[in-house]
């Protein structure tokens, strides 16, 4: 049996251009969501749509999607990711689920294809989470779970809102959010863990995603003289946040397994070294395959934090930044992916996503699944970020392959 | 016996005024050292020395001198502090000593007194160490610890240099640091600790300051994916600097005494709730009156540090921003200062500076000594710092009583 093949050249190339915008001198990229560089990709990436004839639509979230129509007039299967990234970001964090999604459907129209469904490839708006909370805004409003006006009043780190922002760089577009359904949803991205690397294989079988809880605590304590004020009389911020950041870690080491334990970003106030903090503003990435244990875990860091801003004589007050429960794919979405990669010659396993993605809001509304590539050393969300041409080639391969059967 | 006194409400006034200068909206003062604030700080106090008819000069490093002429042709009595303050700084910590020191000046005008020697007030350059490292910059040049190029050289904070923003403000002087030998030193100082005022005291007669130890570390771990790094993968910066400031804490508590231990100062990066920190740059400030306790407290954390460095897979660079022994004044201009304020009726008590100050370098170059006043609540660096005005008067009356009799 044949199939048909992507480009894989071609490919290369299209991600090679489009890292062009927002590339980091170092090395990587920097296209913050609805930032000048988002922008740049988003009219790159409309563009390419119109290129190969796609009928776009933008919708009021900034969601793009670019439709390839079918022999019938059905629900369309649905490929896509994001093409924003973190500050530090890589090349292929949601990119490639993009660019390997429009690289299939090239394929499609090279071979003078005709689905029996249409075929929609989206670019789902400000799945990082970086500049604005929640993660996955845009898939969130498009699958209802978020109100078009509280997505829109969301500030970001550099205080501008989502709405304005999104007018700003020109992609508040005129589509109703969900407009658009999905018969069902598959997304292409790279592993960003070793696993996949460390067993030599080429393709992952997502069985679903992690829970995820990120929560910004704002510590509040008394600023005051490094020399004089004796430790009995302390009421230190920067303390209290160390002390917060290596519970997290215990916490993580003690529950093993899936659970991971981050605090990525930590500020101090006054932030001077001969001044004691009189206020610290952190962050907690917690994540679990297992919704009980990330319960847990939450209230483990509660308990503690609680306890020791009482010792200290600190107050403590938590926000939610987001909260996901975990996703498990259905399997008939897990083995067709196995199916489709051992039909074109792949290995592969099954695998838990330890990143949240736009797959797991898509789940809401239509079965859905995805498809990992092998991260060199397992890095991601840095700028060395990688995966090596062979196994981008397979992973479209495996994408394509999905969108024939699905849209058969 | 009476006694020349000093004119309380022309004191508070003169402290109003000028602490208009870098006023914060809540409360407070930034006047960081070499800004525009510091620079209308300067104009103002050489404004008020030349209405006294002092002989102003201002020296290369930036340091302002206001010399009251004596009957004789000797060295001066000096007396001073500085202008400068933290980010988030108090009204009273330096600026008292220098207006108070102007206070008595005119004062002995009033009178119409003659001293045998001169009499010089000093606005020393730089002393909190906020900008730029080491703190007390100006008295380090003045009595020769430090050569002019590698002062100029120091780069602040926010990249500038010491050289070129003296220049920008006008303040690179004439005169060469350390033209002016002081025959005796005296600086006025708030307490910013909690001691006098828990002892409901007026005086404190400062015994010695405590001998200081800044460092700026650099720890290089490994950015990545907060989700999808497993935990036994990870080279966390943050989490390094986190257990690192807990260990600071832990070797404070445990010497005891007069051991205090601050992290003051902490950056991540990239910064983001969702990206392991590849990079963290903290400040330690270690201080205790001993120094070989002080030795052995910078000896014990170099230890956890490296060990701790080894065990995360990750870099640290460790880099002295700033290192002075204990200081202790001599007994004489101790008991001096207690015998002054006895005779003016007010009570005393000797204690240590925990803060560095100009004193401790000019005990290098001449006989030094410090009085100390109340701090409320032992608030210092801090926009809630306060002194009520009976205990600024009679800090005052002490720096008066000094002079005349160091003078005379």
């Amino acid at each position: 049996m044949t199939h048909t093949s992507i480009n894989g050249g071609r490919l290369l190339r299209r991600l090679e251009t489009f890292n062009e915008i927002g590339a980091l001198p170092g090395g990587g990229n920097c296209r913050l969501a609805l930032s000048d560089e988002d922008r740049q990709g988003r009219d790159l990436l409309v563009t390419w749509m119109k290129e190969l004839g796609l009928a776009v639509s933008v919708d009021a979230i900034g969601n793009i999607f670019g439709l390839r129509a079918g022999a019938e007039s059905l629900d369309p299967v649905m490929v896509g990711s994001h093409i924003d990234t973190v500050g530090t970001g890589g090349r292929y964090d949601g990119l490639y689920g993009v660019l390997a999604g429009l690289e299939a459907l090239e394929s499609l129209n090279d071979a003078g294809a005709t689905t029996r469904r249409p075929v929609a490839l989206a670019a789902f708006t400000n799945e990082e989470g970086s500049r604005f909370a929640p993660f996955a805004l845009g898939s969130l409003v498009h699958v209802g779970a978020l109100s078009l006006d509280d997505a829109y009043a969301i500030k970001g780190i550099d205080g501008a809102s989502v709405g304005d922002e999104l007018r700003r760089i020109g992609y508040a577009g005129a589509a109703r959010p969900g407009a658009i359904k999905a018969h069902a949803y598959f997304e292409l991205h790279i592993e960003q863990g070793p696993i996949l690397e460390d067993e030599g294989l080429s393709i992952g079988a997502v069985e679903g995603v992690q829970g995820l809880s990120w929560s910004e605590l704002t510590i509040e304590g008394q600023s005051g003289h490094a020399g004089a004020t004796p430790m009995r009389l302390r009421h230190d911020a920067a303390y209290v946040a160390a002390e917060i950041a290596v519970c997290v870690r215990r916490i993580a080491r003690e529950f093993g397994g899936y659970q991971v334990g981050t605090v990525g970003r930590l500020e101090l106030q006054p932030g001077l070294v001969n001044v004691i903090a009189g206020r610290a503003t952190m962050t907690v990435d917690l994540r679990n395959i297992d919704e009980p244990l990330l319960q847990d875990a939450e209230a483990r860091l509660a308990t503690f934090v609680a306890e020791l801003a009482a010792r200290e004589g600190v107050s403590v007050k938590t926000r939610s930044l987001a909260r996901f429960a975990p996703v498990i794919f259905p399997e008939t979405m897990v083995s067709m992916v196995q199916e489709v990669a051992q039909a074109r010659g792949l290995s592969s396993r099954r695998l838990p996503s330890g990143a949240g993605h736009d797959a797991q809001m898509m789940a809401r509304v239509c079965p859905s699944g995805m498809i990992f590539v092998p991260s060199v050393g397992g890095l991601s969300h840095n700028v060395r970020e990688y995966t090596v041409p062979k196994d981008l080639e397979a992973g479209a391969n495996v994408l394509l392959g999905l969108i024939e059967r699905l849209a058969r």
